[in-house]
C-alpha cells in the first residue's frame, strides 16, 4: 500500500498545468539575471494588477524566507512582532524570523481559528517601552489563517488601524491568499488597509516553488535586492520563479484553483464524521480525533498531521479530486 | 536592437531539456514534503553515485545560501574562513556568509586565476590564536574557479592537507563543478580529499534554479533539515529541486553540457583579438579591454561584465551556440 | 521627597566595601590586558575553590551577555533552550539570547515560583525532531529563581539528568547564586550535577558590575576569549572585573552579605501585611497588591515593581538595613 | 624579572585617582538602575558640555561593543561601512561589527598613519548599487588613529561631507579622543561636522572600564536602551560607568592626563634610536624593529607588540613616568 499524501498539506500536490506551461514558455533564449528579466517584469505587472495597487514586487523561492525577510525589514533585533500564537511564523518556521531578524522577538496573541482577537492587541500595544523587553514594532497577519479561517477586509482593518496609528509596520502572510480570495476576500483592498509587505503564496496555490513579495511602502524597498541576495533569495534565473505567476494570474487559475480547493474542503467537511474544530472557510478541515483513530487512519494509507492545537488537519489543494475526498471520507466514516 | 546576454553569465541561459523533462516527469501525484519524497531520494542516490561516496545530500534553491550555510556549519561567528580573495563567497554574495554565519570572518588569500597560492595558507594557518582576531576554522575552495581555472585533485590535496591536519573544515563551492569535471577533474576524488561539504551547482550547469549540497561528514549533517528550514532553504515541494538533477545526472548531460560550454569558451578564446587574462580551462574567457571598447561592445548589443580584477568576462554555457561565439568574435575583432 | 530604591531591585544598592577595597588594591601598576593579568588569575582560583571544581573562569561586565553567550555556546540558531517561562533569559533580557545566539529558540516551561516542573520537561525532551521546529539542545536553570525560591541540589539533579542523558547542555544562571548558597544550596555540588556553564552574579551580590563565567566542560571553552571579545565581553582592563571577586570571595563576604539580604527578606516577610505570593527562601518578597495600593506606595516614596506574574516584588540586598525594612513595613501596613 | 607592560598598551595602566575617587563618591545610597540614576545624568551633562552639543549619552562597558552597536545602528546587514583598513573595528575587534551588525560589511580603505585617504572614498561612494555587493551606508572614523596620528576638524570635514551628501551615517571611534583633544583637536567641532554617533574612550584615557556613547542624531537614539540591553551593554548599576567620567571631565583630568601621555610619547620619540614609522602626534610611537631586536627587548622585560603594519608599537598613558620612558629608551639604545 502506498501512502497517500493528498490531504497531508497543500504543498504535497504537483504544480498546475498553467504554471508549468508558463514555465516552459519562459524557458527560451538568454535573459539578464537576478530578476531584471522581462518575464519577472511581466509577472510583477500581473501582481500589481491583481492587487490594483502600486508595489515593488519580487519573486523568491521560499515562503519561510519571504516572511522572515519581511519581518526583519519591519522590525529591528531589539523589537518585536505581534502575531497569532499559532501563526506559521511562530510555530512552523524553525525560528526563521529570529534568524533572519537577528533575534527579533515574536509575541504570540490568542484568537479563535488563527484570527487574532482584537482585544489581545491592546496589552502589547499599550505596554510602556522598557529597556528589558523588546517593544512592539510590527504586526504579522495571515489570510487565510493557519486554521483555514478567512479574515474580512473589515476585520483586518480593525487589527491594522491601531498598529499603524503608532507608526508600526504590517506584514501579511498570504501563503494561502488565493484561498482567501476564493472565499470572498477582496485582494484590491489590501494596499488600502495599511499592509506594508505582502507575501503571496505561489507554492500552496499550485505552482512550483515560488512566492511573490509585494512591498507597498517603497521606502522599505530601498536596496531590497541586496537584502534578498544576502539572504539567499534573489534567484539568478529569476524567470523560473516569475513565470508560474504569469501562468496562474494571467489565466485566472490562481483564484479558480483555490476555489476548487475550498470546495473540496467543503465537500470533505460535509461528509466528515468527526467534529469540526474550526469553521471551514478556505481549504482546510480540522477535526477532533483521538490517537488511536489517527493511527488507524495512517495504517489505512492516508496521511494527516496532528496540529499544534491538538486537532487533526486535512488540507485540500487545486489537485484534490472529489474521488479522493469521497474515498477519504469513507475511510473516516469507518473509523468514527 | 535587443541586448544579448549569451555571454553575460552562465545563468542567463534557459534550462536544458533534460532538466525540464525530468521536472515535468516528477510533476505527478502527491508526495510527502520537505525533501522526504522519492524524487529527492533518487536524485540523492545519483549524486552519491557521481561522487562515488557516501554523503547526506540535500537540494536547495540558492547557491549563495548553500555556500553560506556550509560555511556557517564549519565556522562559528568568532572564527574565520580562508578563501581566495576573489572567490564568489568573498565578492559576489553580498556578505551572505556573514549573514548566515552571524559575523563569521572571511580571510581573502591571493593566488593566480582564482586558485589559492599554497604558500598563502601558511601565514593564517600558523598565526597564533589571539582574542582580538577571528581564528581560522575552515577553508573554502572553488572548482572551477571564478576565473575559469581548474584545480587538479592534487592541487586541492595540497591545499586541504594542512587545513585538515589542524582539524579545520573544508568547503568546496562547485557552482561550476560540471565544468571542472568536463575539464578532467575527477569527481570521485572529492570525498577522499577531505572536503566536508560540497555544493554542486545545478543552475549554472543548465538546470532551473537548484543546487545540491553533499555533506560527507555525517556528524555535520545532524539536524541539517532544521538548519535548512530556518535558513529558508528546505523547499516544501522538494521534488522540483531534485528532479533536474535526475534528468541531468542520469543522462550524463551534466558533464556533457559542461564540455560543450568549455568547448565554446575554447572557441571564443581562439578567435579572441584581446589579450587573455587567465588560462581558459573551463567555460570562461577573461580579457583585457579598455572602457571605450567595452562601451562600444555594449552599444553593439553584447553584454559583458567588467570583473573585479579589471578584466572583461565572457561566460559560455550549455546553450551557447558556435554561431553566437563567431558572431561575438567578429564584433570583438572589429573593436580591437 | 526623594524616591527610595532600596527594595526596587538588588542592583540598586552600592557596592560593598570588601569589593571596593579589593578594586582599589588591584589598581596599581601596569598589567597585561584582556584577563591575562595576575588579579584575574587569582580571582579565578578563588572561584574554582568556592566551587571545589576545575573550570575555565572569566570575568565579564554583563549578566545578560554572560547568559546569552552561555546559551549560544550550548545551542545553535536552529535549536532551542528550555527555561522557566519567567526566567530572566526569557522575560528580562530584551531577547539577548536570540541576539547573541542568532535566533536560537527559547521554550518556556511552567513551574511554581520559578522552579521548572520536572514533568514539564518531558514533552519537549521527547518531541520528535521535525524540520519545522527548533529542537531542544540545552536547559537553562536559575538559582535562586526569579521568584526567590531556591532549588536544592537534588531538585536540580532531577531536572538535569534527563537532559544530559540526551547529550544536551546545561546552563545555570547564578545571578543570585550567593543568595542560594546562603539559603543552604551547596555550591560544591554544581560541577557534579552536570552543569556545563555557570554564571555567578557579582553585581547583585554587592559588587560593582561584574559576573564570573565558569565553564566546566573545557571543550566548550576553546577559543572562548575570541568569543567574548567579539561579543564585547572581554574587558581590556580585566582586573577591574576580577578584583571585586577577590574581595568578596576571599573574605567570605559573598555568602555572608547574601545571608544578610536573605534575612532582611525574611524580616520583611514577617512584617508583611499583604499575602505572600511565593515562598521566601532567598532575598525576595513577592506579594499580592492591587494597583491602587501600589500607586499609594509609590506616592509614599518607596519604589517597587509589579512583576510579570502580577505580584509586587520587594528585593533585599547586602545593603538593606533593618530600619529600612521596618520603615517600609510600616508604610505597607498603613496601606493594607 | 617581572615583565613590564608600561608601553604594551594604554589599557595596561591602572585607573587615575580622579576616576577612582569619583567612583567611590558615587558608591553611596540606593539609586534607580539601567542608567536612569542621577550620577549617569550628571555625567551625561558633562559630556554634552565638553562637546558643546546636544546628544543622547550612554555609558557602557566595552569600546568594542560600543563601536559595533554604533555601526549596527547606522548600517543594515546587507550594507557596508567604510573604515581605514587598519582601524580597530577592522582588525582588532574579532569581527564584532559583523556579529552585532548581523553580517554588515566592512570596506577597508588605505591612507597613511591610519588617516583615510580622501581619494580612497571616491571609488566606494561612487560605485553603483548592485545586488551582489553590500552598498555603502556609513563611514567609520578614528581620532586619534590607530597609529597615533590626529585628524584636524578640517580633515574630518573633507571625509565626512561627501558621505553625508549621500545621506549616509558617520561614526567616530574616540577610544583615544582625549589624546586627540590634547593634541589640539577641538571637541566642540564634532557635532557640527556631521558625526552621528561618537564613542568616547574612558578606559584608555585612564578610567576603569567605561566608554561614553554620544548620539547626536536623536532619531537614531529611539529605543536605544532596549538596543543596549539586548546587546549586553546597559549596565544595571550604571553609576559605576558614569562616575569616572564625572571625575575626569569635571576636573579637566581627561585632557590633562592625555596631554601627559602625549608628552611621554614625544619624549620617547626624541630618545628613540629606531626609525619612526608614523608621525608622533598623540600617545603612540611606532618604529621599525626586526624580530631579533624585538625578542631581545622582550627578554629584557619590556613588552611591546608588533603591529599589523609590521612596525613595533609603544603606547604611553596617563600613568607613564618619565623614568620609565628613559629606562625603556636606554634599553632600546642598547639594542639598536
Amino acid at each position: 500500500m502506498t501512502a497517500r499524501y493528498d490531504f497531508a498539506s497543500d504543498n504535497t500536490a504537483p504544480a498546475a498545468p498553467e504554471a508549468i506551461e508558463a514555465l516552459a514558455a519562459a524557458n527560451t533564449g538568454f535573459t539578464s539575471g537576478y530578476g531584471t528579466d522581462p518575464v519577472s517584469a511581466r509577472a510583477a505587472d500581473l501582481v500589481r494588477e491583481m492587487l490594483d495597487a502600486d508595489a515593488e514586487v519580487r519573486f523568491v523561492a521560499s515562503g519561510t524566507a519571504a516572511n522572515a525577510i519581511a519581518l526583519s525589514t519591519l522590525c529591528r533585533p531589539f523589537e518585536a512582532v505581534l502575531a497569532h500564537e499559532h501563526a506559521h511564523v511562530c510555530t512552523d518556521e524553525t525560528g526563521a524570523p529570529g534568524f533572519f531578524g537577528h533575534g527579533l522577538g515574536l509575541v504570540g496573541l490568542p484568537g479563535s481559528s488563527g484570527r487574532i482577537d482584537p482585544e489581545a492587541l491592546e496589552g502589547p500595544l499599550n505596554a510602556p517601552d522598557v529597556s528589558y523587553r523588546q517593544p512592539v514594532a510590527a504586526l504579522s497577519l495571515t489570510n487565510a489563517t493557519e486554521y483555514g479561517a478567512v479574515y474580512s477586509a473589515e476585520a483586518l482593518k480593525a487589527l491594522i488601524a491601531p498598529v499603524k496609528a503608532r507608526g508600526y509596520g504590517v506584514h501579511l502572510d498570504g501563503a494561502r491568499l488565493a484561498n482567501a480570495a476564493a472565499a470572498g476576500f477582496d485582494l484590491t483592498r489590501i494596499a488600502g488597509l495599511g499592509v506594508d509587505i505582502l507575501v503571496i503564496g505561489g507554492t500552496k496555490a499550485g505552482m512550483p516553488p515560488t512566492e511573490a513579495v509585494a512591498i507597498f511602502d517603497r521606502g522599505l524597498a530601498r536596496r531590497f535586492d541586496a537584502r534578498l541576495k544576502q539572504a539567499g533569495q534573489l534567484p539568478s534565473k529569476g524567470r523560473f520563479y516569475a513565470a508560474p505567476f504569469i501562468g496562474m494570474l494571467g489565466s485566472g487559475a490562481f483564484v479558480r484553483h483555490a476555489a476548487h480547493a475550498n470546495a473540496m474542503a467543503r465537500r470533505l467537511a460535509d461528509l466528515m464524521p468527526f467534529p469540526l474544530r474550526h469553521p471551514v472557510e478556505a481549504n482546510a478541515v480540522f477535526v477532533d480525533m483521538d490517537d488511536e483513530r489517527l493511527s488507524r487512519l495512517h495504517a489505512s494509507g492516508w496521511f494527516a498531521y496532528r496540529f499544534i492545537d491538538g486537532s487533526v488537519r486535512f488540507m485540500c489543494s487545486w489537485a484534490t479530486t472529489p474521488e479522493a475526498v469521497d474515498s477519504l471520507a469513507e475511510t473516516l466514516q469507518g473509523l468514527a
